[in-house]
């Protein structure tokens, strides 16, 4: 799994980066970016994989990943086909999930994914590998599961950010918000154990702080981490502030009403505490924790890292169809 | 705005257009045309933008428009993401238009739009300036606002159809139908005035003729026009009459019972009527006003109009993108 | 319609394709696979009609035909263009299916259409030839019709199956199911008068055995065929096996329940009782009439003969657009 030398095929879980993929990965998609600038690297990026094509099986809606993976997609000159509506597919119902999947496999060269499921996108690529169809398996986000490309993004943003500063080795990267049940902040806190002396701080009231089973993995692994209640008494020392917003469509009960954003957001007061080479992250899309005053102070980071989903899953792909070698030399802009 | 020299960005209303800019759009829009006639020709075309990426959002349906655009964008290669479904945006519901439409615009390099409300185009427009990110808006229609490449493309039909007789110039054009609600008319009424010697005749009952805001727009435009109720008086004038159908979709209390069909629609008789060389031209889709048995008409443009929607749309890319140059020469067919 | 030396035009019905025909363009399929299995082939084939542009008109969903329709595009380059929600659609509510058809003909170069209507699929060739729009209308299904292209795949499962054992000629094939309601056992019934000294075997409960009409026609034109419940009396005859599924969305009232799977399925015990070469195939999705268990057997043919439909209507459209002469010499791999 964690062999970075060994292609990569199906990409399910953020835990199969380690260090040297992740290291490799973020250089290949800053590479990529930099020969899509020019007219001529755009183009060579077209050519890259024409002849092969992408089905984007969305039945859990997330429009954002969508048009981040399908333009990622045509940016290398792959088609791609979707299924997008509930009704378009509703004619399945009469046939086992495994069968549709299937049936997808035969028309397709890759399947990216998102569904309520927990478990599918996993569950699909053993399928796979039991039928033999060469056809990787990309996740895109199934139920409370890991959501590996927006940590593979969100590690890339924050690299980006802290370029010159020694990468993210060393920083402190702080979470706020609905940390119980949102999967952003779970998937990017196990990658942040690939880095060396990081620490993190886990802000949210606390019926909403993170899950014991992901500090505990941190706790065994090494990774320094603390949580709180009180955002202002922490804002100095944070790097980062990855900013998350409310999951309300998994309450039973109400549970978000608990939910106070006056003390658990960010804006201009918050913004004054901030250090100066800070970055604030969010996954998007936001509610009321975060200001959209915000977006015009240069430590706002959060649409440079939407831009950089599209293009860190650009290099996914090329890396899933191992055509890295044909890449032309981009000349730094 | 209507400097025809600059390149195109947004394009938003079809008062941006001058002269010049006007003349030069259908000249180049027959060349492409031309140019697609031939498989050489045709591919050429493709490998003129197969690097950009093109988002379609279409919230308010208009199956006709959308495969005009999308087809427009296919022919130079370009690659298209689709929003027409409402309810795939839904999730949007929580987020912010502006926040919505900054992240279109960090996937693609052009955002067409058809959408229910008034100004959103310009206010998308606005926001792309203010945040500095050069993705063009192109208007598809948004409410009651202007259309403008649909008045490019009525623009474009009459240009062609009295080439040799000296264009639009000198010409007399009937508008008939519901002007009072429809937006076609009213758009290709202000371009209008862009030539010599028009003069535009008003066809449709007291409750349904055009709006007094354009009539005093033409009059201080030194635009020739008069309003009637009287179709048959007038049809031996023209040099062509533009059809329009009822717009039910805007009645608040049944207005449109009131709208008497048999004065005011396009048959047999009219076409009787109908000098030589006028043509009858109409935006489709039609209803009761106009006769299918007019199709096999030759003065029945109709048809021809909505195929030169969609090259007209394609040569308008070609000025947003300023790949005008990278045409091949096309011997005239 | 049944000289094989024409180019193909409108795909409407099975029955266009004689024995030439049917060979040729097996043989053609068989080509374009092996092509396509290297990069340098998959990318001749992609280059091959990049300038054409394909209209998918699915208002009957058929995800499965839908899929291997647009793929099948895919693989040469064309464009496509969707209409799959009916909702979509909506609008041309108000709008002549005539009219609606005449504009999808004024933007693409050809329309793959799947729909409810019985024989609307020939209509609109009908029209497409009346007003002269060079445009062909491929068939994917409407109403009750025949589903040519299914039956296509069908032959071409059947050939490569049955390659070096003298192909379709001389076979049994057996047919299970609602023969009654469904039209795939009835489209490939037609196709097998092509072939010499094939049995056909129609295997269903009285109440669903294959329509009179069917019958008298295979008798008309000398087919050998024979009728029976008993499917385990003949399963030992056969070289192939066609297993369909209940047709439940044609029920008036209930008709389904009346059919015994018990008696008409295929699992562990059918599969004992079929002899060594013979074949299963199913035109999916699979009901209760088929065990999952049987894909693990090498008779069980149902899920590369899905993959053939994607390959033959690759074919079909190389031969629609005639450009079987571009196609690259393909060394056999």
């Amino acid at each position: 799994m964690s062999d970075s030398s060994s292609p990569l095929f199906h990409v399910l879980d953020p835990r199969q980066f380690d260090r040297r993929r992740l290291d490799d990965l973020c250089g290949l998609t800053t590479r990529i970016r930099q020969l899509a600038k020019s007219r001529l690297g755009a183009r060579a990026l077209q050519t890259l994989l024409p002849h092969k094509r992408a089905m984007l099986y969305f039945t859990q809606p997330s429009t954002r990943t969508y048009l981040s993976f399908e333009n990622a997609c045509h940016l290398l000159g792959i088609r791609t086909t979707e299924i997008r509506d509930p009704s378009t597919s509703s004619e399945f119902k009469g046939e086992s999930f495994e069968d549709s999947l299937r049936t997808f496999s035969s028309y397709v060269d890759v399947i990216i994914m998102r569904t309520w499921g927990e478990g599918l996108a996993r569950h699909s690529a053993d399928l796979m590998d039991r039928i033999r169809r060469p056809v990787p398996i990309v996740n895109a986000g199934s139920g409370q599961d890991a959501h590996p490309t927006q940590a593979l993004l969100d590690v890339y943003t924050l690299e980006r950010s802290f370029e010159g500063r020694g990468g993210i080795d060393g920083k402190t990267i702080g979470f706020m918000g609905d940390l119980k049940r949102g999967r952003t902040a779970r998937s990017l806190s196990y990658l942040m154990e690939r880095y060396r002396d990081v620490r993190l701080v886990f802000i949210a009231p606390e019926a909403f702080q993170m899950g014991r089973d992901l500090l505990d993995w941190l706790a065994g692994h090494g990774v320094h981490y603390s949580c709180t209640d009180r955002l202002h008494d922490t804002l100095d020392t944070l790097d980062a502030i990855y900013v998350t917003r409310l999951q309300k469509e998994y309450d039973t009960g109400g549970e978000s009403d608990e939910f106070d954003h006056r003390r658990f957001s960010i804006g201009a007061r918050e913004l004054a505490a901030l250090p100066e080479g800070s970055i604030v992250m969010h996954p998007l899309p936001r509610g009321p924790e975060l200001d959209p005053r915000v977006d015009d102070d240069p430590r706002a980071m959060y649409w440079r890292q939407e831009r950089n989903g599209m293009w860190i899953r650009v290099a996914l792909l090329v890396k899933i169809f191992g055509v890295e070698e044909d890449l032309p030399d981009g000349q730094r802009a």
